[in-house]
C-alpha cells in the first residue's frame, strides 16, 4: 500500500496521516480474521516449537518455586558465559532476593559484596548492542516509542536501527539483566534482575540484557516491595533466599523440565502476533489493529 | 524541522526515515539539557500541585495497608457515580480481591455474585470513549504504538484521534477499570481491577477506566497470583480481604491523607516528562531521546 506524501510537508502530519492507514492495510501471511491465541496455539505444528537448550537454561529455586531463564549467549556472550561460570561454582546458593523495586525490577546477587566471585570475570564489555548483519529478525510491523524497528529474533524481542546496522534486546516484562554501576564495564552477572512492571525501555542499550524468564516469573513479580531506595530491603525486610541455581545440563535429564519455545520465524508465531494486533473473541469490541512488542508473547509450553 | 520526502514513498520507509529526526528536534519548552526528576520536583512550586479531590478519592483498607485511587468523574461520570454509591451504601465491605493475573491485572468485587447491588445501577453506558473537544489535553511529542496522539490531561494519560474528535484513557500501570461481561453495557462499577504489568493497550476503548491508584499500589501489585483461570482465585487459596472503601470526603478530616497530584499542564510537568525522555543521571549513558505515555511519572505527594 503506498501513502502519497507532498513533497515537504512536515513530518508531524506525515506520520499523523500515514500511521493509521498502513497500521491498518499491513500486510501479514495470516487470514483476514484471525484466529484467537488459544486457536493458534492449538493449531500449532511440532515444527513450531524448539527445546529450550539446556546449556543455556538456569534454574533458580527459591522456596516459592522454581524459575527457569532462558539465556541469550547469542547477544550477550560474555556475560552469560561469565553468568554460568558463577553458577557453577555456586556463587548464587545462599544468596538472596535483594531488591524489589514497584514496577520496575526484582533484584537478586550478594547484596552485602562479601562473596567472592571465584574465578569468574569481574569486569566484562559492555554488551549492550550489537551488530544487526548476521541476526535474524522477525519483524513487527507496528511502530514503536523507542527504536526505529522492533520485533523478534530467536525467543527474545529486539530493536534495530538500520541506518546505524545496530541491534538490541528490549527491556520487556520477564527480560533478565545484569546490574552494573557507573561504570558500563562494572558490571559482571553477578547481580541480575529481572523486570516486573511497565517496560522500562530507557534501560535499553544501557546496560546487559542477558536473557529472560520462561517460567516462575509470578514468584518474582509477587514479592512484597523493598522499603529502601530503589527498593532494596531493609536489614529488618525479609529476603527469599536463593536455594540454589543450577545450568539445566548439569541436573539429571529427569529432574529437567521439559519446556519449549515457539520458533518466532514460523507463520505460526506471525499468527500470534496477528492474533494479538486485532483480538476476536467476543469480548473485544474495538480490535486494537496493532501492538507493542513488549504485548506479544513469545509462547512457551511443556512439552 | 522539516523532512523533505520524495512523492510516492512507501509510508513505511518514511516512517523509519522521518521518526529519528523528528523526535530528537521536537521543541519542548525546557532547558537543553534537562534536570533529573529529583531536580524537577525540587524546584517544583505549589502552584504546580493540586491537592486529591476528596468527593472523587477513595480509600481502600485492606489488612496490608491503605490504597488510595483518585476517581476520573471527567471521563466517566456515570460510572464513578454508581461506584461511589456501591461505596456509600458499603458494598465492598468485607469482600476482597479475587483475581491477580500476573503481567495484568488485581481485581476485587464480590466472587461469588450474590452481594445485592443496593441503589446502584445494574447497567451503564459504555463510558470507553469520549468527545476531545472540551478536553484539556497536554501532548507528548513521541509516537505510540496504539493511537495517533497521546498525553495527559488533569491527572490521567489520555490518548486522542483528532481524526474523529474522540479521546480515551489509556490503560497504563496503577489504572483502575471496571469490568464487564462480553455486553458493553454489562458493567456498573461493582467488579474494579487495577492494572500490575506491561499496559495492556489492547483493552483501551474496550472498557470503562475509571481512575488511577495513587497511593499503595505496590500492595495490589505484590499479591500471590490465583492460580485459576485467568488468575482467579480458587476456594482453596486466601484471598485478601477489603476491609472497607471510603469516599474520603466522608472520612473525617484528620483521618484524610494530604495527598497532593502535579498538574500536567504546567511548564514543571514539561520538564517532568523531558527528565524521563533523556536521563540525565550518571548512570544512563544512551538517553532514549523518547518516552512512552506509560513511562512518565504523574508524580504525587504528600503536603
Amino acid at each position: 500500500m503506498l501513502c502519497i506524501t507532498t513533497r515537504g510537508h512536515r513530518c508531524a502530519a506525515l506520520l499523523a496521516l500515514c500511521a493509521m492507514p498502513l497500521l491498518a492495510t499491513a500486510q501479514l501471511p495470516v487470514a483476514r480474521k484471525p484466529p484467537t491465541l488459544d486457536a493458534v496455539l492449538a493449531a500449532s505444528k511440532p515444527s513450531d516449537w524448539e527445546p529450550l537448550d539446556p546449556e543455556n537454561t538456569l534454574y533458580m529455586q527459591l522456596a516459592s518455586g522454581r524459575v527457569v531463564i532462558l539465556l541469550a549467549p547469542q547477544f550477550a556472550p560474555r556475560y552469560v558465559a561469565n553468568i554460568k561460570r558463577l553458577v557453577r561454582e555456586r556463587y548464587f546458593d545462599g544468596l538472596a532476593i535483594e531488591r524489589v523495586q514497584d514496577d520496575f525490577v526484582t533484584q537478586w546477587g550478594d547484596a552485602d559484596h562479601t562473596k567472592p566471585l571465584g574465578s569468574a570475570e569481574r569486569s566484562l564489555p559492555a554488551e549492550f548492542i550489537f551488530s544487526s548483519a548476521d541476526i535474524p529478525f522477525t519483524p513487527l510491523p507496528d511502530p514503536d516509542t523507542y527504536a526505529p524497528e522492533v520485533g523478534f529474533s530467536g525467543s527474545f524481542p529486539i530493536a534495530r536501527d538500520p541506518r546505524i546496522g545496530r541491534a538490541w534486546l528490549v527491556h520487556c516484562y520477564g527480560m533478565v539483566g545484569a546490574g552494573r554501576d557507573d561504570d558500563v564495564e562494572s558490571g559482571n552477572g553477578s547481580e541480575l534482575y529481572a523486570v516486573i512492571g511497565q517496560a522500562p525501555r530507557q534501560l535499553d542499550r544501557n546496560i546487559a540484557l542477558v536473557g529472560r524468564v520462561v517460567k516462575g516469573m509470578e514468584l518474582l513479580a509477587s514479592l512484597p516491595r523493598g522499603s529502601g531506595p530503589l527498593g532494596f530491603y531493609t536489614k529488618s525486610e525479609r529476603r527469599m533466599p536463593i536455594e540454589s541455581v543450577r545450568v539445566a545440563a548439569d541436573v539429571s535429564p529427569d529432574q529437567r523440565l521439559p519446556l519449549e519455545v515457539m520458533r518466532t520465524d514460523t507463520r505460526t508465531f506471525a499468527e500470534v502476533v496477528e492474533s494479538q494486533r486485532n483480538r476476536r473473541d467476543a469480548w473485544y469490541k474495538v480490535p486494537a489493529g496493532r501492538v507493542s512488542v513488549c504485548n506479544v508473547p513469545i509462547p512457551v509450553r511443556s512439552q
